[in-house]
């Protein structure tokens, strides 16, 4: 039987972004079923660039739609000012050595068919509706999260 | 036999709490036991707001009693400049949802008889004594926490 | 057999440091094996601070080698401005209660043989070289990381 990992992405930051999809990659590669419920910042990893919604959106859900970066590679780091190391830096010595960057880690998670889920109740309060969220993003409640995870061998609070 | 989660509360961010407090209370709902470790900033999640002892305080002890949020609605946001969104925004936004706040969740693990413990190790550096945490709370060490860690099915560091 | 523990070490906090070296030396001392993965920041606690090496490092690497902390006690808390506690009130805390630095607890980790290992791509992305680092720090794999975390009782990501 195939061993499991579950993955609560409720960072938001590229640095976090970056290793837990790094780790789900290389579980799925291992055979080990690996799904990712996105919550709170989190969700930011899964919008969908191309698709916002300003219908049925309150000011408040406007304001933090257009507030927060769209796209994954303008999400800032977990330590902005480390040491004064800043996110074009870390983004530079990965390209040195030829990384891939968060957006082609999340596509390869996406095209092996990692579970992903987005929490019911984050999106309810930041507004985000289920045609904002990618195609392969299933919105699920905590007692969702919490069976999956009961059944998994390794879970992760990221 | 009932399944357990146990969760160590590590950060005294509002989010971060509101995360962790949701998942304990879904997951008692579901007849799975849960445990909270409060260490470090989580610390400030146990409190008692209404009992806070001068006596036998150092000089530090006491400058951190005071200048750390006494009450649970006062905590920060782990982003509280993240993208602007200030944490006025999201109760805003959550009293838009008519979500429950934070006191609400910490009085509804309370009330389902949630496990809730404070590390000693933590207490002692902080200078937090017994009667300054909430009624339910009990000083537990780290062997304790690994003991119960060890029996759960899910272990999150939050 | 033993039980396991598994901790993914992300963060260089030095409040998490902490936390996670109390855990995996008391872990240690009930008989639990332990394992710290050491990826991103949290390489910055296995440097080894007499011995850098300019050499074959890009102009990145060595910025960031000279920009981020040598020692471990120079480490920033994961709230520097926390209600305005200072990393300095924490260790003048500390030093009250005679409780033991990082530093301390790292040793003592080193000494009772926990096992120690280093993310090969977060090595390579920040230019750290086998020899930069602690002597009993070994250079895995994300695999490696995932193989031990699948048998270990308790794994927590810091």
């Amino acid at each position: 039987m195939n061993k499991k990992m579950n993955i609560l992405m409720f960072s938001g930051d590229y640095d976090k972004a970056l290793t837990a999809l790094i780790l789900a990659n290389t579980a799925k590669e291992m055979d080990i079923e690996v799904t990712i419920f996105f919550a709170f910042w989190g969700l930011l990893l899964v919008r969908n660039p191309n698709s916002m919604s300003e219908e049925d959106k309150t000011a408040y859900e406007k304001m933090f739609a257009n507030m927060t970066p769209r796209y994954l590679e303008d999400l800032p780091l977990s330590k902005m000012n480390f040491a004064g190391m800043g996110k074009k830096m870390l983004k530079e010595m990965m390209e040195d050595k030829e990384a891939p960057t968060l957006t082609d880690f999340l596509n390869g998670a996406i095209e092996k068919g990692i579970r992903m889920q987005a929490c019911k109740l984050s999106c309810e309060i930041m507004g985000f509706k289920q045609n904002e969220l990618l195609d392969n993003v299933e919105i699920v409640t905590a007692e969702d999260y919490l069976k999956d995870a009961l059944e998994s061998n390794i879970q992760l609070f990221i």
